[in-house]
């Protein structure tokens, strides 16, 4: 169990205390590594040592959110913070060590497991950037430029700039606080949103180019083989996003996405849906799970394999016509 | 010469007579239709009558954020209105009648060329819907739900879903404040930014397989046939936007888009640049102009020809190292 703390109660708790260190979550998006670079950034601006721990699964993309606050060699820390992490099966990778040590969590997961020692959660927030924001305003009763960067990173790329459905009014009044408090939404902008990799373009162009439409085109398909990323010269971070492609075509209410691992007999499935489908229902046929429009699965099955075996089970989401 | 009106004698202006016929722009757009239709929902509610002019430019993406507010046949108005609309070389298609009848003109082009008898400009604005909102919650006090939808569709397709260079602080404090309002903007999200037809997707996969790199891989040009869009099964609202495309690739300063017209011998050429390079310029060998960052112009040649043509001269733009 964790003690369920305020916000007046959490800004008390960072102010108590001090030389902290911050933990962001496993595969790090642009929310926890936005979160962590803004906190670190704001109880230092406080006059407290914060620094974060290294991810080592931190990519080019998200690694400049952070890279001026990373704890040194042999950081004396006295209190564990985690930030945007639901439970511990998602604490970042070699962070076993931490698994009872977490002082603080502060979250937004509704599915937090409550496994830190305090716990700031706010279910209602699009982002955990909208936390933050929060915290640092009562903090230190304004937001610096370099804070005003990590929180609008955070709150812009947990809702794809805006424009997926959890976005509510709060995640863009906190963007145009974060303006006003002189984030450089252009720059941050045009490098997380308007820019694609040529391989990005490329790999893009190769999936489009290969998606197939069944059960009256309110399924589409696509698949990325190894081969694909070779082909494009493509890495991690140039397929970011990619699964929400097939389901953002017009009249499908179902959008898979078969990705080959690094084995050709080993493949992740995901499975993106409108609200008249069950993305967990069909994850949930494989073993899988998720949430009710966005879940997945693993199959130990090529690429034609693990198509063959979806189109089957989809057969019961999307009856013939009698 | 025009009028120049205060936000408060717009209100007033707009409060004293009644009978309003408002004009949108042509070729138009989500912030000109957004604006007619919030406008027309707010007169109305405010106890006058106001009614749009059918624009027979009118695309299924933005008809129906104002159908409901057509005027009908015979509509005897007393004031026109024309919102987001720079200069009379802009007016809607067989509005030339208008030309020296515009009472009032709201917009937020810095270009604006005072052609209206009265005119509100706030050149600040990314959106003419940012200007809208202030002008409607000085009428009514509040924003009621069918006005919010269309500020929402302005501000949110005049920046890219927020996302262009434009996008301010304010326009995302109006963005907050219309969804609070009652603005549908999970629904318009996906319809507006998350949806793409199959026809886009298959004609976007062409014309990204078909880019090409120049001068080090600083331009990129795409070249859209009539023979790309009609296997594509591709309409205008299809490739709305595509000429962001060449641009949005790393690296890219000058991304080209050469489209052929009716006429096999007749092409569009826009242009998109990064701020080093003057899409301007560019433009203007061509005898065409337009913005720092964006311009475009006209050739009465081939696509090969257009592209030997824009090569030849961006040879003065990117010089080979010496």
């Amino acid at each position: 169990m964790s003690i369920m703390l305020s916000i007046e109660e959490t800004v008390s708790w960072l102010k108590e205390r001090d030389n902290y260190l911050i933990l962001t979550h496993r595969r790090p998006d642009g929310d926890t590594v936005g979160c962590a670079g803004a906190l670190a950034e704001g109880l230092q601006e406080f006059g407290k040592t914060a620094y974060i721990l290294p991810n080592p699964e931190i990519t080019p993309r998200y690694a400049p959110f952070m890279s001026d606050y990373l704890a040194p060699e042999g950081y004396a820390y006295e209190h564990v913070i985690i930030v945007d992490t639901a439970s511990t099966k998602l604490f970042p990778k070699d962070g076993d060590i931490f698994f009872d040590k977490v002082s603080l969590c502060i979250d937004h997961h509704p599915s937090n497991t409550f496994y830190a020692k305090y716990t700031y959660l706010d279910a209602s927030a699009a982002a955990c950037g909208e936390v933050i924001y929060d915290i640092l305003a009562l903090l230190n009763g304004k937001i610096s430029q370099k804070s005003a960067d990590g929180i609008y990173v955070a709150v812009s790329t947990d809702t794809g700039c805006f424009s997926f459905a959890n976005t509510t009014a709060n995640t863009l009044k906190v963007a145009s606080l974060a303006i006003e408090a002189g984030a450089s939404h252009v720059k941050l902008n045009r490098k997380l949103f308007r820019t694609k990799t040529r391989a990005r373009v490329k790999i893009e162009g190769m999936i489009v180019d290969g998606m197939e439409f069944y059960f009256d085109d309110k399924v589409a398909i696509i698949s990325i083989s190894n081969e694909m990323m070779n082909t494009a010269g493509a890495d991690e971070d140039d397929v970011d996003d990619i699964a929400s492609l097939p389901g953002a075509v017009k009249g499908v209410l179902a959008g898979i996405t078969i990705r080959e691992l690094s084995s050709p007999n080993d493949c992740k499935v995901s499975v993106r849906t409108s609200p008249a489908v069950s993305a967990n229902g069909i994850a949930a046929r494989f073993g899988g799970g998720g949430h009710a429009m966005a879940s997945g699965f693993s199959l130990d099955k090529s690429i034609p394999e693990t198509k063959a075996a979806i189109l089957n089970e989809l057969k019961d989401f999307f009856p013939a016509p009698v």
